[in-house]
């Protein structure tokens, strides 16, 4: 979209959402739902109509108590508040933007008020990881704050050099690098297209319309934003096409999307196996900055652990930290525990605690994510995508002994014919929890993730 | 899209009508426009307000005469029938595509059976000439079609050599050449896009939203695409932005929409005047295949004149012929006069009329366009164009003298002013008589066209 759209895109999202709540909330559907109940009674828990009515009946009851007052505001406040927050950061002026989020908060405790909930975070929860508790969050997060900075200041303390990834890299080599990565994918032809976006993204309009963006950094190395999105779309693209154009037909949670680009990005696409295959073209493509590097110093280099000031550059290891402080920072917003004047002095405090790193303003500190515009409760999908990814990793590797030796070859079906088989095809049918529990057969596990980092940690020392 | 989103768009288009008709039949809405009845009285006849509820009590007016019922026919016959033309082009087999034309014919008669009007074609017509008349156009389409094959016959037989058209044309330098050209639309900067598709549109999600589409064709020089793509395109980037998010925020008519495509294509766009100052660029970014051709012979081959059998390619002085043949058979088969089982022999026995073009083949004859698939009564726009596009030159020419000097500069300004003064910044205020009446004074008149060719014709003989 060109930058000038902005304005009345946001109009067009509000309508949209508007006739969207008039059908959930509307008599008809109530009646249509209460009509289908003794059916839905009869069919098997799985059945695709049986998970269509649990799914609608669910969103309609969290609707119903949603004023729609209250729903407006929600969204003229995101639309309203985007662009503030971008000359916010621009400046590095958080007072700014502060009336903006003052209020966003209390819009979102008035909004979190009109749910039955043990902790008012559970309600904002629930809108990106359907049916997951706080508690089962913080739980999670809590293990890996007590591991994560020892581990973080370990890798860190190896002294990578990570300036092999700098240089100059011409558009068309990315595109054709890009193009054999992504060609491992498995996308059905005549069904994707590919762009470039400023900050790429994924959508689905059907599973057989997927549209990926990417780009083509001019002056260090990385297909790992390709890598992600790839990871995204290809999760879409494969669930089962009974459920186009139902609500059914998206992933079944924010963390577990994540957990898609993740596994891609990173357990994929910084693994030396991945590279065995990929490094040859690499060094074909781009001989003048790479010929003479050997696979090890750049797979060495793309796995750089260092603490850092901003979470979308953050390596691996270091990011959870990233996430967990933006986790606590919302409930304390959330509980009255901590005012909005005060977030700035509390963020650069937890980045000095959890990262060892000193933040020197605001515009690389609290302002830096537009998040907090428009969304609350959307940050620990990350993390919990870092924790599924590995979960369903070592799930898959345990089902196909080979998935390395295949990885080296750069064949790619093992891997996306487990997860299509184990997760992609199932698209929201089930929660987050039913969902990961029938992929990999227990509930959320940071033990497999912290594992992997000690792991890799330990494989790059020198 | 990617050609595999072609289903489950077709089924979102459904979707979309539904809602928009269920609004515009809703009870609320036709108590909303009563109660706004003596406000619009009330009102100058061209207020915005006034122009707003005047369009939306004539479109509900007609949308409540089609029942539900018929208008999901039309639709699903279109997305239905779609494919099966792609298959009847490819195999030049009108048979596969038969049954489909006849249901859409009998379709169509039903449609033009819910209103009262003079010829059932008047219903067609209307949907995309608001308030136009079938007479009106059959008496400017009988002045075309006694002077036309003339005038045919004599360019023809000048026998330019458009040869040195054709060559290697790579992609770099017509991106560079398009972008200089476009440059000079003056559209306002983040406010649209261009890219690249296989049949060239245009399309505006907000005046400020605007996407425009190209392609750069490898073996033969053309920027006609592009420019008359930028047409449609800067002529809604011009609307008056207080109707932004109104239904009025979009061109007149079909017909007013393609005079604006055509005079940037073709009276801009084919002039000596325009390639004054575009063909050296041309020379520079492509010296090999136009260093040594002088200006007046590239003027020449693209403006030769050739009867051939497809509309698209067709250059402007046949062009209106190709629409006066099917405007014809469009009204017989409505008509009952003519039957889709004769209808092959009827298109080739018209192009040799006409033409003088014998029809090797349907894939080349009645099947080279897909419109009979979804539309009846949008044909006419593309010679009503032709036709007003000359109107608005005309009458620009008039109010600004230096017209053709600035041409030939390359600056497009003065015209592009006037044509926001006079014709853009209205939207769809008024009908699409009264849009052109306030713009060049007076309703259609096919005589300026003719001029227009006659005088182009003339100046071209050798």
């Amino acid at each position: 979209m060109p930058e000038g759209g902005g304005a009345v895109r946001a109009h067009h999202h509000a309508t949209v959402s508007s006739v969207m709540h008039g059908v959930l909330v509307s008599d008809r559907l109530g009646e249509l739902l209460e009509e289908l109940r003794p059916f839905e009674e009869s069919l098997d828990y799985d059945s695709n109509e049986a998970c269509l009515i649990r799914h609608l009946c669910r969103v309609r009851e969290k609707e119903m108590r949603v004023p729609a007052q209250l729903r407006q505001a929600l969204a003229f406040g995101a639309s309203e508040s985007y662009p503030v927050w971008v000359e916010a950061r621009r400046t590095s002026n958080f007072d700014l933007l502060r009336p903006y989020l003052e209020r966003g908060v209390e819009l979102r405790r008035r909004y979190a008020g009109c749910f039955d909930v043990a902790d008012p975070y559970d309600a904002l929860l629930d809108d990106f990881e359907p049916g997951l508790k706080t508690a089962e969050v913080e739980a999670v997060f809590d293990r890996l704050k007590g591991e994560l900075p020892q581990l973080v200041a370990e890798a860190s303390a190896a002294l990578v050099d990570d300036s092999l990834l700098d240089g100059s890299f011409a558009v068309e080599p990315q595109q054709q690098l890009q193009a054999a990565l992504l060609g491992r994918f498995g996308f059905r032809e005549g069904t994707w297209r590919i762009d470039v976006a400023l900050h790429p993204f994924a959508a689905s309009l059907a599973t057989s319309d997927i549209r990926l963006t990417t780009h083509y950094p001019p002056n260090r190395f990385s297909v790992f934003a390709a890598m992600h999105e790839a990871g995204h779309a290809i999760y879409e693209h494969n669930i089962d096409p009974a459920l186009e154009r139902t609500p059914l037909c998206v992933g079944a949670s924010a963390g577990i999307h994540e957990s898609q680009s993740r596994l891609f990005e990173n357990i994929v696409g910084r693994s030396l196996a991945w590279w065995r295959w990929a490094y040859p073209q690499v060094q074909r493509l781009f001989t003048e900055q790479f010929g003479a590097v050997p696979l090890e110093d750049f797979h060495r280099a793309i796995n750089n652990v260092q603490p850092s000031l901003i979470r979308i550059t953050a390596d691996e290891t270091t990011y959870s930290l990233h996430i967990i402080l933006r986790f606590e920072l919302e409930r304390e917003l959330l509980a009255g525990t901590l005012a909005v004047a005060d977030l700035p002095a509390a963020w650069n405090e937890r980045m000095r605690d959890y990262l060892g790193v000193e933040v020197p303003d605001d515009a690389d500190g609290v302002l830096q994510d537009p998040h907090w515009c428009g969304e609350f409760g959307t940050f620990p999908a990350y993390a919990l995508g870092n924790v599924i990814s590995v979960q369903l990793w070592d799930r898959a590797f345990a089902d196909l002994p080979d998935l390395e030796a295949r990885l080296e070859e750069g064949d790619l079906a093992p891997l996306t014919g487990w997860l299509r088989d184990h997760l992609w095809r199932l698209g929201r049918k089930f929660t987050a929890g039913e969902t990961l529990e029938r992929a990999v057969g227990s509930g959320l596990d940071p033990e497999p993730y912290l594992r992997y980092l000690r792991g890799k940690v330990a494989a790059l020392s020198p």
